[in-house]
């Protein structure tokens, strides 16, 4: 019986690939580990399709030069959302390049269960988030070298030898990127004012400690991933404050999540997550929530996240 | 450029199986994510020579089976360990069954640099452990079932419908894991009395909240891959303790840890943790450690694990 899991193709115009997908515990459950595999799947679009293996890349200096996540964003369904993901699940993912210059690019994925059409992605079906057997993934990379040796502060752009990216399309401009972290950059939120039709919660904050023992990643930069565990431990304790128990947030559909990366930190900081929410009015499990994470200690922003989640409000939701 | 990471192949036996391995983020670094890509490849290896998809296995009931990690056991080396992998390593995996029934099933693997010979996996070779190049793995897995739905604890062993193992050679009795595990759940440790030549440090134990957020796989049980996470936290705090710092930690060299899998736990559950080492005489960067993890409400234990640990004394070991 084969469990093959990489059987990828790659499309005529040089910007997509598409890969099938056997679901294995390294990939899923209440963790980031999807997440994770998300990331390895730009990396493994960009070296297969711009002439730089991303796993082992150098810039003009010789120094390592790594595709380091700055935007993340994740939109699934109630029906089709990365926590639902399990074991022996098949997937059909399709990914897709977009140029952004030398120095970043934008990774398109489409992961939708395996057997249906294979579409092409097309950023207008893509932005339109209309089929509910999908989650879209975008992915916005630069590519960053450490400026100290040892350090994972004061990163700085540096562009690898060999990276090809003229051949990839343009991505519509009224879709770009930019707009949207420039807007989480500047207002500590992906939220456009404050949200209609909403009741906010008192906001509260916290102190997450880096974990050297699960936190960092091979070249001992703070892992992309870890990102997204940080944000769920800190959401997991607004469930707690809440009142509500294990098994509700176990639940949960997150519907939508954008993280904006603005810094890296150091093996043993400490983060201050400050966490802002608004629930729908008339129904509590309906909710954003906007987490700003900074260095403890000097107070630089590190992350921003807004998520828009639902409390199913399952059989020990206590709700 | 190709980054395809399995390109496997079987040999004529029928109880081998090789791998070609790109390391990715999401397989290597201060975690525990390349001892899940080696429980994902026991999986893989079992579903594509035993007849069973284990990522989507039933018993004779219909009801789900899972091939539970029960005993695990890693050796490196100095040049070849665990914490060393990192982005852009290319490996050679070769992974071999051995008959245990229809119960359990035991996984050898290799795991060299790329570009040696390809070797088979042979017993006598794998036990001498005398190839510094070679991180060996031994996984012993069990077919197990839950026996009440939503609960973690009292889990039951149940065959998949359709698994073979007949075929499969049998290993050398001198080898047998069971004696080795038997040890370890009747003695609460892998240690064969007192450690020679060593002086122990003071024992201590500290409790660890299993987190929902981040240690359950994707059929809601406490991933086997966290339980290697949960005892590297509580050796970062024995670290700690020890006045060592962050990098020194980061440095380490774990060249054997074993680990067995005595119960499951609740997502809300206390896990406590009982911790004792012991120093080579005139080297105190030399330790070895053995750890009792149990439930602490109930008293059950839950694990059992030994490592033989170095501290590299590193620049910022401080030591």
């Amino acid at each position: 019986m084969s469990v093959t899991t990489h059987d990828r193709t790659e499309t005529s115009d040089g910007s997509t690939a598409a890969r099938s997908v056997l679901v294995k515990p390294g990939m899923c459950g209440h963790n980031s580990l999807f997440v994770g595999r998300l990331g390895d799947w730009t990396w493994e679009t960009v070296s297969d399709l711009c002439g730089t293996n991303a796993f082992d890349a150098t810039n003009a200096d010789g120094s390592p030069t790594y595709l380091s996540f700055y935007y993340f964003h994740i939109r699934g369904s109630r029906q089709m959302h990365v926590h639902g993901l399990t074991f022996g699940d098949r997937l059909r993912v399709a990914s897709r390049l977009f140029d952004f210059g030398s120095e970043s690019i934008l990774t398109l994925h489409e992961v939708r269960p395996e057997g249906g059409p294979d579409a092409p992605v097309d950023p207008d079906r893509f932005y339109a988030y209309d089929d509910p057997r999908c989650i879209y993934v975008e992915n916005y990379n630069r590519w960053i070298s450490r400026s100290r040796p040892g350090s994972n502060r004061d990163l700085v752009k540096s562009s690898p030898v060999g990276f090809r990216h003229d051949h990839l399309p343009r991505l519509p401009d009224a879709y770009s990127p930019r707009r949207v972290y420039d807007h989480a950059r500047n207002r500590l939120t992906f939220l456009d004012g404050l949200p209609a039709d909403r009741v906010p919660r008192p906001g509260f904050t916290l102190d997450y400690p880096i974990d050297a023992s699960r936190d960092l990643n091979g070249v001992g930069l703070l892992y992309f991933a870890s990102y997204f565990s940080i944000i769920d431990w800190a959401l997991l304790r607004y469930w707690r404050r809440l009142g509500r128990g294990t098994a509700a947030f176990l639940d949960r559909v997150v519907l939508d999540q954008r993280l904006c990366y603005l810094g890296n930190a150091d093996a043993d900081s400490v983060l201050r997550i400050s966490v802002d929410s608004w629930q729908k009015a008339g129904d509590p499990g309906d909710e954003i929530v906007n987490l700003v994470v900074r260095d403890r200690d000097t107070g630089r922003t590190v992350a921003v996240s807004t998520l828009h989640v639902l409390s199913t409000g399952g059989a020990h939701d206590g709700a």
